[in-house]
């Protein structure tokens, strides 16, 4: 079988603050916990792939996956980027429920070849965009 | 409309050397490149959605959208990870295709509760995944 990647499984960010992560995407982004290791990681499913958040001061020094210890370091520093995929319809339903949840809006887009997105941060500081796939030409769900 | 979110739309990783980036994500790991700006990004299409590669030294300067100069700063430094979507019978294929192109695997894992990963490193240092969802489980395409 020809060696083809089909889409991104796993996206990841990081975050000091792992409860504060889970509470924003969870409780306000709405994504489902699939695990969590206190100091270390929450991971989240997100239509078909995942969302993993990790506490890069754990993921620098490695982990132990099948006898691989020491192997797999990652861990940025820094505001990182992630966007979600959103309908164009239920941009309004976004903004009451950040501005219920008191969380401001950093900018809002209407790209000039189509597609809109709402920019805010997390509580690490990173960049999240609510997109709609008309952004990048994609058709929408 | 609900506020849902169906999936992550971008997915970003931070690379100084923009052109290795490309020569990787293109040419070994066989994404379509949707679009390039010397010295800020390089942008490919990746399933249903797109990762985004960025030189953090450009974006941590913000940018100009539609009238938000100096908003939307964002980039990071260290190693991140993406991982992407494999099927477990092309394996082979992509141990070959990593082979010819010289690129030593770090790690390959077998996990416990089903799927299969490869870890190598893009040209950033950045840590790359080939999994199959069963890595989640999650359906095969």
């Amino acid at each position: 079988m020809r060696a083809d990647v089909s889409g991104v499984l796993e996206t990841c960010l990081y975050a000091d603050d792992l409860a504060a992560a889970e509470r924003f995407y969870a409780g306000i982004i709405g994504l489902e916990v699939y695990a969590r290791q206190a100091g270390r990681h929450v991971f989240f499913r997100c239509g078909r792939g995942m969302l993993l958040v990790f506490d890069p001061g754990a993921t620098q020094r490695g982990q132990e996956i099948a006898g691989e210890r020491g192997q797999l370091r990652h861990g940025a520093v820094g505001a990182g980027h992630v966007a979600f995929r959103v309908e164009e319809a239920a941009l309004g339903s976004w903004r009451e429920r950040l501005g219920g949840a008191g969380i401001q809006l950093e900018a809002e887009v209407r790209w000039p070849k189509g597609g809109r997105s709402l920019y805010l941060r997390d509580p690490a500081g990173n960049s999240v965009e609510l997109a709609t796939p008309a952004v990048w030409g994609l058709p929408a769900d």
